[in-house]
């Protein structure tokens, strides 16, 4: 076939309406829009008087089509072609009035809408044109939207130049005749702050283009255009915008893009500017003069340029102010900041956008009653790790500014920064972004990218959603990836890609890599950095056979988008993996010890030699851009360097000898070392429904081999041997034989007998219980873990539901409160719930551990609560914030995840219900834990309990 | 001068009345005894009918003559002689009988005592005989004895072959024409117990003499006849000495050795003899028949043989039996055993010495009312770690077999085997064994001395007090250091000598190597380990001075009694000490943790070097003797050899680069670990009296110097520098302008700033208070430390009081208290008491911890216990056992310390009196600390407190 369906792969990615079928042809009927035909092609045609940006949109148009098809296309003031496409925007082009006064052209769809377009053929519209593809803007940015619409339709990935995706080359291009659509956004300013951008992308711009000037500028402008992105706070540690270079705000606003200055950079100007230029210090209430003076220059400076303007002041670098919390002079502040824009442009201010941005403690000047007027935007902020601390009451919805929210995929500062790979999945996104939808924090979305770099697939998500947040549902946002991964590599392994990206984004969710250490998944409990090992291996086996299978060209927009995510994720992991069995082994006094040794340096130059691979991508095009420490963090700072972990080392004796330990499965005790303590060696105990096999392991602690002894107390202890040769370690299995035990619980030893005196002695206890009722999850090795997807959920009404967020939380699956904005649940109103068949052998008291979304109580005097119900008791609200101390919020987003405790009373054995009550809407379940004495310390709980069918 | 006077250096070592004046001119008049002059020497005469272990002495004497003075005397049966040296035994010397007969002898002071001699010139005593020189002895061993302290006398170490001290040599032995002397022993038994004898002894004896025979024997016998001992039980771990070689028992026989068997092998047959012959198990109650003859056998063997039989049973290898403590059947054994020895030697079994050892679980048989005849010697046994568990009633003392004490200077077994260089210091043994001779446990002393070689100090001390207990004092035992470094080395050095080692055993005798570890000494707190280091490293030079200083004769024997047990003492101290700050610098993440790591490598290296040199000496005639493995020691058995522990081992980053840390003195918290932690870096409190120097500590966690800036927030806080380059460490010196500071607690910061953003924040308290007053010790830095040694005491009377006892504890000084053997105290009687002046400036309830030795409640029904009186308060009663845990006493025989906590409430700040009063004797204090909230970990406790004069 010589034509392609050149829509279809991209469907789900489009937020608009439109749909293949209104485009395509398979095949093109004589009524069929040619753009590139086998034997012609279409003239591009734009009014001479059009906007720079629309002709700035229209050529990037030819030279996409140009790479799709190799066929370059007219583009000017010539009408005359059979086939015409027709680019403007309402106002700047007279065809476009012709057709419209004409009759021709109906734009009452877009007219006077922000940022909408419509694409749309028209037969005969003027003399010797047959046919005409209309791409008309209600604005500039609407006709840019509309050519990038096309663009990406056939083929050209908004990442084609920022992660070398290839064009996907098509011979020709047909548009179906009844092709119509209409689009805006309902977001109104959608962008990208620029944030942490040294070492990674300041050395890379310093050494691409000397410097951040328009040359580099022009590349993230297009970019954000291409993702239909309007917004956007330059990059300021060490840099000035609109100063660098002053081509850097005039390119801006000629290509469309709004700029704005960072939350604590008021009036356009950069905070790096007070260093250049400012007199005095950077303190209103002793340097108002000069301070102000500044600011007058910077609206006078970009009084032609379509800006936001950031309006209030912290501190210098994004440090609180000095004179704390003063609301009395920040209002000054903002009074003052008016008085210079409405002196500058107009004495209508509400003309002039204006955001004040509610970060950190400056959203505490406005709980305790500080106010903006009613135009100036207020823009909410999450707490730095995508948890957004406030939306909109009610009250706060009639604003005529409205609200939007400041958010994050990277961040520097407490408790620990994160600035080198995504680590926000989808699900966390949507479920957050959803919230600042419904809550009408709909004026302003503007996402931290960091370096930008690595964000591209969490971008991409932010800013589609922004252009149109019911695009995505809860269900619907899972699919994302593979839509993603298909249009940058095509559909053929677009599952499995998407599944390496999930699984990679998901790990990086759990904890982020900055902050996992050699302690964070347990090395005894539940084999948790084993499962954790092998989930990444797999993912690294996936991802050889699809790097593989890859045609060359894929190949390093592939190592930079899925490869190296994955891989360098795998390395931090195994390093820490491996330093936790290295010391453990150490303090153990393991002859392995040093094998363990070893595999943290393979891993720590592992990651070195991804990151260099990565930096000589074609030639090195992206060199430096992996250059951001990521190991060796001890605190909220990154390492000066990707840093070595101080290791555990160990020389045998000269002459070798033999000299036995024996450790047990879920311990870190071992034998000898435990006799002096007084402690026994013990294997977790055995239990019906539990873990059937457990290991002893018999290690040596020096190089010269010896032979092991083992005897157990009674008949119904089984070791899977009682003999054997050990060179490093050697484990038995001990398994109970419980025919042969009556029920109760029953307790024996283990001897193990190696080198020397003595020996070891492991206590192993079996209790032996009745079966358990089918229809339920049950009681095993003392707890019951329940995974909150595997509920079963009662009451769903129209004001408030529960609903599973599919890729959610440390399993991929949580279980959302879900209810209308204002939605306030009434006392003995019946209100859905979550409930679980259990069935314990054990009663008592029992902490019943939830594990929720670190989510933040967004609305003020409504809390994150949910209710708590056992069988037929009354069920007990339990507010998940109840601990309000920064400590559990630093620990929440450490572990991404919100722990709470409370008691269940089990008043007998055998079946119960526990119930999960919906009280506020924002709770996200992930795990519920019945601790019945046998839970250990794990980072990821123990794995779900059995059901029995 | 040619002559010299031989027996000056030596008296105080010797334990009879017997002074330099008595034996020697210092000119040698007309009427001096010539052993050896200028031109002419003695003969020695001896009885042909003499018996064989006699002549053995004899012909030992003649040969130490000519070592001494290169002059080989003639001995035989010759009387021909100017000058003639007359040995003899009652009833076994002609000589001797003639002489007494013509009333020329009267050896009325001797006859019919046990193993008594007697040492006197006689002028013209026979014909042609001008001067005679008799020894005499009342039997066999006194005879033997006597010919011995000749030797001793003139020179002759007993440890000359076993140590290689050199014998002095002198060209002329004159002795007094008025020498008369006297001596017996007070305790009859007195030997020792070569245990824990592989791989040391046993190698070097396989290499020297191919086994444990006569060959070997011969040297032992004979080095305990010059140590004036009589009984042993010899080798058994791999050995059965009877049955070894026929010749052992034989000899030990006849060189006049009593020998037993160890307290688990009775009936003088070996424990490994039932391997070899035994026939069945080793289970009296299922075995009898066979054991019955077994022991028949042994008793057989050993009919003409002097021996002294070991009763009861235990499990083999020094194991409790296995049928548990059922006394009904030890019962039965004894007798079988008593019937056995009367079959064999005579109806009146009280001939036959025998002997029960109360060791471990045996003494728990008799405490619950097991008991064998009156004529059994019951052996007390201490608990393997030198404190006597149980020491005889006043109705115990009536036994017709007394008693008598096991005591150990080597053990292999819990908490911790020692089995490597001596660690127990003389004052220890003496305070121990001087109330064994007090509660009249006189019949037998045995001392385990594992491999015999390294444990010549405390052997010769042991025995020597063995035969007389009264020649030494509580203060004159700290003397015989030296004394004993005199008889070896000459006197010329013997107070240096005598300072090192008493310098490394008050080290061992802290804690014994194997138990020391890298965490027992503070490098936190008080600069412990740091001052230990020190006070090794004085000795090292001190001994490096010595060394060079002695005459190259000197070396081989120095190296092995001084020399060695010293530098490995600090070798294995170093490397756990280095150990310890590897592994907190590798926590902090230093650049210098493998400066510290490269250390311990040193130390491990050191040590072998040592044992290296030591074998090496005198072309390997100690070679294997000190195989012992001591380094790795995890529970109560010794590695497998000396092994190299895990160190922590840094890599910097590839490119340099700076990163600086902060510690503060007195914690293992650093910058930045303590942010995440939610902790704050704090300086201990500064106080008027307390240290006024405290340390912050900048390092470097990377390899690129940076210099560092620190600032303080109050002027009353001084640094001895604000700002510096840092390589890799660098301190900063924190003190206190008291001048410029109020009365009260006042709290400020330093500030730190280096690499990057941010920078270290260190609390700094100082609290002033007003002057203390003079004459008492003064709290500060939150306690006061008291050494025992620094009471005033008062009340002594004559049936208790408290006395010092120098040399003893961990700062060489502690307080006993000493009774009469039955004394108890009586309600309201006024007891003796210590008392310390304080001053504080606290008040409330404080912890008192009170350091005792770790003495034993050694009477039954008596406690150990003291009372603590405060001011004028009602003394209350402690009693120093309350914890009768076996973790307790572990704990007590490892730190070689009781640990003793109550309350004392100071009910207002100033003036003080604390008091001590004695109500049990065998208490023993050493340190008392009052804590006022301000004490730290640590092993020794904090210095002593200042007292205000």
């Amino acid at each position: 076939m010589k034509f392609l369906s050149v829509m279809l792969a991209l469907t789900g990615l489009l937020t608009a309406p439109l749909s293949a079928a209104d485009w395509l042809t398979e095949q093109p009927d004589a009524s069929a829009f040619t753009l590139v035909g086998a034997n012609s092609q279409a003239r591009l045609y734009i009014d001479k008087e059009a906007l720079p940006g629309v002709q700035r949109a229209a050529h990037n148009l030819v030279s996409d089509i140009a790479k799709v098809t190799g066929k370059t296309l007219l583009l000017g003031q010539q009408t005359q072609s059979e086939q015409l496409v027709i680019i403007g925007s309402l106002g700047h082009s007279a065809v476009l009035d012709r057709l419209i006064a004409e009759g021709k052209l109906d734009v009452s769809a877009i007219e006077g809408r922000w940022e909408a377009y419509q694409i749309k053929t028209l037969q005969q519209p003027l003399p010797g044109v047959k046919q005409a593809l209309v791409i008309a803007g209600s604005d500039k940015r609407g006709a840019i939207y509309g050519v990038y619409s096309l663009s990406e339709a056939i083929g050209v990935s908004p990442w084609y130049w920022w992660a070398d995706v290839p064009v996907k080359r098509k011979s020709s291009l047909y548009v179906q005749a009844s092709a119509a659509m209409v689009d805006a956004p309902k977001v109104k300013y959608r962008g990208i702050f620029l944030n942490d951008e040294a070492p990674a992308l300041t050395n890379w711009v310093k050494e691409k283009f000397g410097d951040y000037n328009a040359q580099f500028y022009v590349h993230v402008f297009e970019l954000l255009l291409r993702l239909k992105a309007n917004y956007m706070w330059p990059a300021m540690w060490n840099n000035a915008f609109a100063d660098d270079d002053p081509s850097n705000a005039l390119l801006a606003d000629e290509m469309g893009i709004v700029m704005g200055t960072s939350h604590h950079e008021p009036m356009m100007r950069a905070d790096k500017e007070w260093n250049r230029y400012g007199e005095g210090p950077w303190e209103y209430s002793t340097n108002r003069d000069n301070i102000y003076r500044f600011w007058q220059q910077g609206a006078q400076r970009h009084k032609q340029l379509e800006s936001l303007f950031t309006l209030g002041m912290r501190g210098q670098e994004d440090e609180p102010m000095s004179e704390g919390e003063n609301i009395g002079l920040l209002e000054q502040i903002v009074a003052d900041q008016r008085q210079i824009l409405s002196d500058t442009f107009t004495d209508d201010i509400r003309q002039v956008p204006q955001v004040w941005a509610l970060y950190k403690e400056v959203q505490g000047f406005y709980e305790r009653g500080m106010r903006v007027p009613d135009d100036v935007t207020l823009l909410w902020a999450d707490d730095n790790f995508g948890n957004i601390r406030r939306l909109p009451t009610a009250e706060e919805r009639k604003r005529s500014g409205g609200a939007g929210v400041y958010y994050h995929f990277d961040y520097v500062g407490g408790p620990r920064s994160y600035r080198w790979i995504n680590t926000v999945p989808i699900a966390k996104i949507w479920e957050q972004m959803h919230l600042a939808w419904q809550y009408q924090a709909d004026r302003i979305w503007i996402v931290n990218v960091g370096d930008l770099k690595p964000m591209e697939l969490p971008t991409d998500f932010f800013l589609r959603m922004a252009w149109n947040p019911t695009a995505f549902s809860a269900a619907t946002q899972a699919a994302f990836s593979k839509q993603w991964a298909s249009q940058q590599f095509g559909p053929e392994y677009a599952a499995d890609i998407a599944r390496i990206l999930d699984g990679y984004i998901r790990h990086n969710g759990r904890r982020k890599p900055e902050a996992v250490e050699a302690d964070t998944y347990s090395i005894l409990h539940y084999n948790e950095a084993g499962r954790v090992s092998t989930e990444l291996k797999a993912l690294a086996e996936l991802n050889q056979q699809v790097e593989k299978a890859l045609p060359p060209v894929y190949q390093d927009s592939y190592f930079q988008l899925v490869a190296y995510p994955l891989l360098a994720t795998q390395a931090v992991f195994e390093l820490n993996h491996n330093l936790a069995l290295n010391r453990l082994h150490g303090k153990q006094g393991r002859v392995t010890t040093n094998d363990y040794a070893n595999q943290v340096r393979y891993w720590f130059n592992r990651d070195q030699q991804l990151s260099g691979q990565y930096h000589q991508l074609a030639d090195g095009r992206w060199k430096h851009m992996m250059s951001q420490p990521h190991i060796g963090y001890t605190y909220w700072r990154n390492p000066p360097a990707n840093l070595m972990p101080v290791v555990s080392t160990y020389a045998p004796a000269a002459e070798p000898v033999a000299d036995m330990g024996v450790a047990v499965q879920g311990s870190e005790l071992s034998w000898p070392l435990n006799e002096p303590l007084g402690q026994d060696l013990a294997l977790p105990d055995f239990t019906l429904y539990g873990q059937q096999q457990r290991y002893i392991e018999i290690f040596n602690k020096q190089l010269k081999p010896f032979t092991f002894n083992a005897a157990t107390s009674a008949p119904w202890i089984r070791l899977s041997q009682t003999t054997g040769d050990v060179n490093q370690q050697q484990r038995i299995w001990v398994s109970i034989d419980w025919q042969g035990l009556s029920e109760g619980t029953h307790q024996g030893w283990v001897h193990v007998q190696g080198t020397g005196w003595g020996g070891a002695r492991i206590l192993v206890k079996a209790s032996k219980t009745p079966q358990a009722v089918k229809g339920n999850f049950v009681e095993a090795d003392g707890y019951i873990s329940l995974q909150a997807s595997d509920a079963t959920i009662y009451g769903n009404h129209a004001r408030a539901w529960w609903a599973p967020i599919p890729g959610h939380g440390y399993a991929g699956q949580s279980v959302s409160a879900s209810a209308h904005a204002d939605y306030v649940w009434q006392k003995d109103e019946p209100a859905p719930y979550l409930e679980f068949p259990l069935y314990l052998f054990s009663q008592g008291q029992f902490d019943l551990h939830l594990w929720l979304a670190p989510s933040l109580g967004f609305v003020p005097g409504r809390g994150l609560r949910l209710a708590v119900g056992l069988d037929d008791q009354v069920p007990q609200t339990l507010d998940i914030l109840s601990d309000s101390s920064q400590q559990a919020w630093q620990q929440s987003v450490l572990d991404g995840l919100r722990k709470v405790t409370t008691r269940i009373h089990m008043t007998q054995a055998g079946q119960h219900k526990l119930r999960l009550y919906l009280r506020d809407p924002g709770v996200v379940l992930q795990k519920l834990i019945v601790d019945t004495g046998g839970l250990q310390p794990s980072y990821l709980g123990p794995p779900a309990s059995l059901y029995i069918r």
